[in-house]
């Protein structure tokens, strides 16, 4: 039996959800961003960001460094190794998935 | 500001939720399946089967109907119009939001 739609079924959500998906993304893409940008970018409530991150880090996906700028606290968040493989495993995964779909959609089709 | 991790965290989670990715996916592949099949491909147990195709039923994503094989009860699931519009969407949303985030990434680095 073709497992595509088990796999599908059985996404880890710890990276599947869509705000920690978000917060995943941008830093996969930035490298490291501060907690206002990350805000900015994803459009999270900061109770929300500040949760989500907290879930990642304890998961060991990101890091969290706390540094000054201008005499202000600043939070740099930027992903850990293990965080950078999972969400290009994460997005190569679904891709992977979706292309199996649409061929086990051909095959059941002939 | 690039909205592309917005959208990621704001995605819509009636589509997203592995389980119903998985049951939608699939019928996107199969066009229509009965109860058991569907539950044979997405390896969910008929409970939660049950409870994310009435989910995706009541938003009229899905129809279904019953007949009879060899005197036993058996339900046709598949996709409505409106449901084979919105998992296609869905897939090319998340390429295209996979998309921008690389093009994002490759942005901030020059």
């Amino acid at each position: 039996m073709d497992e595509t739609f088990q796999q599908l079924a059985s996404l880890d959500r710890l990276l599947h959800e869509p705000a920690r998906l978000a917060i995943m993304t941008a830093l996969m893409a930035c490298e490291n961003a501060d907690f206002l940008f990350l805000q900015r970018l994803t459009g999270l409530s900061s109770g929300n960001l500040s949760v989500q991150i907290t879930r990642l880090e304890e998961a060991e996906m990101l890091s969290t460094s706390k540094r000054f700028v201008e005499k202000r606290p600043n939070t740099v968040i930027s992903l850990t190794e293990s965080g950078k493989t999972a969400i290009r495993s994460y997005w190569e995964k679904l891709e992977s998935l979706k292309k199996s779909a649409e061929e086990f959609s051909r095959d059941s089709s002939e």
